[in-house]
């Protein structure tokens, strides 16, 4: 967006997140964006580490992401894994032949003692991603959902078990041992900070274990700039995604004024501005109740003209908090 | 053929081993035939374990060979393999995507814990490969190929540089920690064993690897059967790979003859019997001077039809030595 100064760090998911940041980088310069992503969903399969949000989001920059499917690369094929399965191998997770080069590039860096922040920042460099996607820490955290069904790595309940199951609560197994990547908190410290901005990604399962490695709130604090989320759900249904499903069991009515609320009671005074898809209107007043700003507009994502005037409705009301 | 009793054991190297292997499966049942197979060329890639010659023979016996490449699976893509250029990695051993399903399965299992024997029978299973593979050992070997450029890792100097480096000689590293697969020496002592068959693979890089495993030659010594060979030089030139140049290289006449000689020079009192090509039917009797009992054939293996034959040939000439 012309005229928009200062720097924004945008906290980002998955595919819904993804969908926002690409928009966020068609109007920002790298150096005026950086992207923490979540790697709570990480996990090993074939022997090789997966990092579904970072590549969806990578994917995303590099225009590389498939939009039809809505996860992976475009021009997928799936050709060693019908081959896996033939040897009596494991294939419940999905791996695209490209999109295999990822975890085999990735899984060899790491073992040959790279950092997820190092392997990340070479393959974007390969990939044309000029923008810094950050994974929020280090160290391997994994996402264990309790069900009704039992206790389960969260890739076996989002994949496997196609979000089945009754979840009753979430548990990021790893995260007391993480620390905040440097690179975030050199970040959070910069003056040129204007925001920090939450994608429309999961709050549970996307957003919290990033606002949940130590370190993180305290150096947003610190950075003492405004936090604007733009709502996940639009009319009650989640964009993409369990969400809508993941409140109800949760005995949460899935609201967009409902994410707001679970963020100020899980995580205090966080939101300072809301962006509202223009249907739910009706749920403006009880937003700012919660001493939220709101601002509403078209948030569907449905293309990049899409994907730009919502990052730039996010902008603007950046610039409306920070003018203040 | 019917009519042929007793069990054989097959040492194999790759492609051109694969072809006599595979018409040798032909002839006889699973219980009558196990090979041997060379794992000196294995090595890494891509932190995935490599078997070229294990691989070879399973698919040529899985009929899922490529026939016109000469290696790897046939109806092959290269996906995976473009994605890993585009990232930066490193592409220069060629993988294919049904291939490389082979090498992480394999990967997983031996990092999991499994032998080398008990992975490949499972993919062999499943792929219904119903005669044994056996691994010459579980132990790591690489063969070192030293050169006129210097020493090099065997697949850097076979692929990496096209087997340009002239060979001055070779190193299995460590075959002395190496011992002989159990279910060989149980083979090998078994009183049902008719013969061992050298396949018509690289004396230097396919066999010798194999008889230098400590145990075998002992094993084969206690068995008591005569060994067979077929000439892997037809009419001075290897009918596949770089046995004529390496031959060449370490001053030795690329002869069928030769090969005789240096395993009679190498491995001592080895071979009983040599299945010579008929264009070879002048060095005939070079090779009986040699104490070695000669029947020629045409072993040109372009078809099945033709691996069938010099099978034949070869089980008629073990009839021949056992009825003696």
């Amino acid at each position: 967006m012309a005229g928009f100064n200062g720097k924004i760090l945008a906290l980002s998911g998955g595919v819904g997140g993804a969908k926002l940041l690409h928009g966020l980088a068609e109007e920002l310069p790298p150096e005026q964006l950086t992207a923490v992503v979540n790697t709570a969903d990480d996990f090993d399969f074939w022997d090789l580490r997966i990092c579904p949000d970072l590549d969806s989001n990578m994917y995303a920059l590099a225009a590389l992401n498939d939009q039809d499917r809505g996860w992976g690369m475009e021009d997928e094929t799936w050709r060693t894994m019908v081959a896996m399965r033939r040897l009596g191998g494991e294939t419940w997770f999905q791996m695209g032949d490209q999109d295999l080069a990822t975890h085999l590039y990735r899984s060899m860096e790491l073992r040959a003692g790279k950092s997820l922040t190092e392997v990340t920042a070479y393959m974007c460099q390969h990939l044309g991603v000029e923008h810094r996607l950050l994974p929020m820490c280090e160290e391997p955290v994994a996402t264990e959902v309790l069900t009704d069904r039992g206790t389960m790595e969260f890739q076996e309940y989002f994949v496997r078990e196609r979000c089945q199951p009754s979840v009753q609560s979430l548990r990021f197994r790893g995260i007391e041992q993480a620390s905040l990547n440097p690179a975030i908190a050199d970040y959070l410290a910069d003056s040129e900070l204007a925001a920090v901005v939450i994608c429309p990604s999961n709050p549970f399962l996307s957003v919290d274990p990033i606002l949940s490695v130590p370190g993180f709130r305290e150096a947003l604090s610190d950075s003492g700039v405004p936090v604007v989320a733009v709502a996940p759900i639009v009319a009650g249904n989640a964009v993409k995604g369990p969400l809508g499903k993941m409140m109800a069991e949760l005995d949460m009515p899935a609201s967009a004024s409902q994410v707001v609320r679970y963020y100020q009671q899980r995580h205090g005074d966080l939101i300072d501005a809301y962006l509202l898809d223009q249907q739910d209107s009706g749920l403006a007043e009880d937003i700012i109740q919660m001493g939220v700003a709101v601002t509403e507009a078209d948030t569907m994502m449905t293309d990049m003209a899409a994907k730009r005037r919502v990052a730039t409705a996010v902008l603007e009301l950046v610039e409306q908090l920070t003018s203040r």
